[in-house]
């Protein structure tokens, strides 16, 4: 995953504005897996190279298109780092996602970011995007075996927990300490994350 | 639990409807427990005894104010009674669900709904509406011990997995049989129906 070039050089507002619409378009209707850097760098009028330039692999530009206050990759990378190392992979991801959840600043463009994927044609944006994209990354830095096939279910918990607790506010969710959520939600993402997948044959 | 009166008599369909647009209205803004039949029946012009006649008690017309294809308490209550006696509460409340979202017909007015969740003010029909007025008595029937600590945590996993599965589509789950959604998320309700709640000084 290599770091956008946004520390270097900025470059013009309105040229990294134009090709952030145009990404935001294609990743919408045609989806991740079907967006090319040199179709949005088409669309927006500028050399694929500049797309590369302001803001790095496909990877970059779709978590850049998100228009997230943190780039959720590393953010999660860091608090693995930071974590214990005696936690759990169920323990370590639910931190890091309620210490930006629980950042009062971070909050308005979270919950934007979370309401675009309910948005029409949102749902391409997380089936083909936020999860290759950012989910199983995340899953290969948490050293999960079988990432595409156990993140959405990580996904199917947190988001849940993030919208009663966050955008919807319900008690006594939102109310629980971290302590509280990490003792009833680790061991439901552990599961998810570590324990067995149903047969194909169910 | 009363039965909506709809059955014997629908009334004027512009009267009903008023009664229904003063009910989203008084819901959405003041919530579940600050709307009153009477504030109800005052805005849509008519008299308390006939909001009574035609949706019965207010948590009858919240649901009908939902305008869900399905009444979620009826549907849940049935499949209780027809389900396997062994299974437990998790896989009961999973195979309902799951029943109802399987059935396209019904398809578009629940994804309708589930929208208006996460409109300004959806929150409140969901912590003030939903909550109390469903998925408590719900957990009632179901028989779970201190409903409004533990229907908000199943809220948190069964929302979601529809999201996932049903709104987004987003695979492995999308294309999961119902055996194998109930193999993983079961366990999962029932943890949260059944199991140990963290404790306050968490």
């Amino acid at each position: 995953m290599s770091a956008p070039a946004r520390g270097r050089r900025r470059g013009s507002p309105d040229t990294r504005a134009a090709i952030l619409a145009a990404a935001r378009e294609r990743f919408a209707t045609v989806g991740f897996g079907g967006t090319t850097i040199r179709a949005v760098a088409a669309d927006a009028g500028v050399d694929p190279a500049l797309v590369h330039h302001y803001f790095g692999a496909k990877n970059d530009l779709f978590v850049a298109a998100l228009e997230l206050p943190v780039d959720p990759r590393k953010v999660v990378a860091e608090r693995i780092l930071a974590g214990a190392a005696d936690s759990g992979p169920g323990e370590r991801i639910l931190r890091a996602i309620l210490s930006v959840w629980d950042d009062e600043s971070l909050r308005p463009a979270l919950l934007a970011a979370v309401r675009r994927f309910f948005e029409p044609d949102g749902g391409r944006l997380m089936t083909d995007g936020f999860l290759p994209a950012v989910l199983e990354p995340v899953g290969a830095l948490l050293g999960v075996a079988e990432a595409p096939a156990r993140m959405p279910l990580v996904a199917s918990q947190v988001i849940g927990l993030v919208l009663l607790r966050y955008v919807i506010a319900a008690e006594p969710l939102a109310s629980f300490t971290t302590e509280q959520v990490v003792a009833l939600y680790a061991p439901v993402l552990d599961g998810f994350l570590t324990g067995p997948l149903p047969p194909a044959s169910l």
